[in-house]
């Protein structure tokens, strides 16, 4: 027997142990909502580093890029190269962790637009537009409070002192929030103030501060350029307050067994939960390999789609390729093998899960694994 | 100016954030020292599901079919399909999560060989071989006591009532062990016992009981097969003793930026480390989404290779891309951007790492991300 690639890939998801739908409208409709918040006058750019946080940049930037996004974001210049032959020519990719030494030409030859992080990678950037005559676009990121990334106050005396913004094509000065998520709390408008101060020190640039949370912060935050990500992809940037943005992942956890165990029976590794009365028990085809965290269980719930209303725990320590779901209040219902049961989605928001794992949504989606069969939700491009 | 694809291959290993060193040597050495605990009448498998644990499943499964493997285990049909030509034909790839409806077929004339867990996935798999007229090869799994996969004793007495067994090639009855990491588990021998007696509703079939820490339970945990995968990626199989495998996995994050902070200085979201001395922070370009897990600030440190003895306290929040490193006690030390600082290795072992982590190292692989530039060290092939 031999068997077609077609006939393969045809049965793709009907095997696969786990589904992940991702709806590009939704992420669309969130670009258009914070394009509305801001305003029209201000820029919206992208957030697509990581894989854009686990979904797959290939589809979700080219979507966004029809949205009207024209400044995507990046973590590493290999995810620059990878994403530039996806968006035409007019959309600007940045790369926000900078250049790595050595590879300065690479970027200027390919596109990409690199976020300036330090004296050294500032210099070299000046260095090689000095070299090449050509004054190519860059970023520079000030530090205004979180010592991560960017200039300091001294770091920009000594540009200043060596010339260094003469041989730059700054497109935007920016720095990061690192408490915008928390709108109570005084370090933003702190930071809001140190960025502002650290920016007299250069000629007037366009400025851009906020991300997702730092748009809900005011319009004093907006500056020029907002730079969103997770509340693209449907996190809720206001943590305290109801998610004003479209769901955009679910997540779907394949049927492979279920039995019916009596009490005191263990399920799943260390006998983490045992049976205090006659429980039915499903084995689903998502573990942590599959970016379910291994700590889940006990701590969170599925339901099936078409009976939300029927709250079904997970039980036990996820295993690396399955997890077990207490069914009992499903009764005798027939469950086929295949049956998809919601892990994320509409009646199980991501932002509950991630703080149900004491963490957040952002975790989440970037843990997500290769194994899903995924489908990309588009009604017209 | 145009780039040349191989000018960018060349350049990658110099400008990745962050680094995966893969010995090959030293997971060949780990298998033959499993062989040699079992002995040499007893087949030594391998579980290779989740991409080999994260660590590549097309370098992991060729270099142990070097070392002699000739049984893979993967979890899904797709991983078995990714795997089948990457191996000879006299290696078994068995699906672990057995053949979802509709796949029977596909495995069948594949060469793929399924774990038959459940009733349903059995009576599909023994209607495909009498269709067919073929005896393919398949493996049944009992469920000796931690209800995740496998058949349970009514079930099995179901299978006879429909004389399954007869039109099946069954290559191993296998269980697996919920408690194997604690030897001092009582519920080792149980589910040992629990399987010996569901057997016996069998014909005299050959076995498997043990994964990694399973083969250091006892002979009388060995039967014919043992499918390790962990204690080959050099994980320790016995938590409470010293790690008897060779170590195969190093991450290296690579240094963007460093500074010198005021006392009082937050680092990262949320400012959760604040310093209270003048301190030095260094930013490594290796962040949650590549798999070191968020919640790892406070509860780790680093190393320069070149100076394992001094501890760099991992600090703040892990950021989706980055994250912080106290290295204060390097003093005034050079440090080039792109100098790697060791955050699993000979001097921060991987058990350690999850251990401070509350999770499992087996978390920690199948968590890695793609962004790493992997190298694999193999000095014979």
């Amino acid at each position: 027997m031999t068997v077609q690639q077609s006939e393969v890939e045809a049965g793709a998801k009907q095997r696969a142990g786990g589904w992940l739908r991702i709806d590009l409208d939704a992420l669309k409709q969130n670009y258009a909502l914070l394009q509305q918040k801001v305003g029209r006058e201000i820029a919206v750019g992208a957030a697509v580093k990581a894989d854009a946080y686990g979904l797959g940049v290939a589809r979700v930037a080219p979507a966004l890029y029809r949205a009207g996004c024209r400044r995507f974001f990046v973590a590493t210049v290999d995810e620059g190269l990878g994403l530039r032959p996806l968006l035409s020519a007019d959309a600007a990719i940045c790369v926000l962790n900078g250049p790595p030494r050595g590879s300065e030409a690479l970027l200027l030859a390919s596109g990409l637009t690199p976020v300036l992080n330090s004296l050294d990678q500032t210099r070299r950037w000046a260095a090689l537009c000095r070299e090449t005559g050509r004054k190519a676009a860059c970023l520079l990121q000030l530090d205004s409070g979180m010592s991560r990334f960017g200039l300091s106050e001294g770091d920009l005396d000594t540009l200043c002192a060596e010339d260094l913004p003469d041989a730059l094509d700054i497109a935007f000065v920016m720095s990061h929030l690192a408490c915008a998520d928390d709108a109570t709390s005084s370090r933003n408008e702190g930071q809001r103030r140190a960025f502002e101060t650290l920016r007299r020190k250069l000629p007037a640039l366009p400025a851009s501060l906020a991300a997702s949370s730092g748009i809900f912060l005011g319009e004093e935050f907006h500056f020029s350029l907002v730079r969103p990500g997770y509340a693209l992809y449907g996190g809720n940037p206001t943590p305290a307050l109801p998610n004003p943005m479209h769901p955009v992942v679910t997540m779907l956890g394949g049927l492979v067994q279920d039995r019916w165990i009596a009490p005191e029976t263990a399920v799943g590794y260390s006998a983490r939960f045992v049976a205090t009365q006659k429980t039915r028990i499903a084995t689903l085809s998502v573990g942590y390999a599959d970016g379910f965290h291994r700590r889940a269980g006990g701590l969170t719930s599925a339901v099936l789609p078409a009976r939300p209303e029927i709250s079904l725990p997970v039980v036990g320590r996820i295993s690396m390729d399955c997890m077990a779901l207490d069914v009992t209040a499903l009764g005798d219902m027939d469950l086929p093998p295949g049956t998809g049961f919601e892990l994320i989605g509409p009646h199980r928001p991501l932002d509950e899960l991630a703080s149900a794992l004491d963490t957040i949504g952002y975790e989440l989606l970037t843990s997500l694994g290769k194994r899903f069969h995924r489908e990309y939700i588009e009604s017209s491009q």
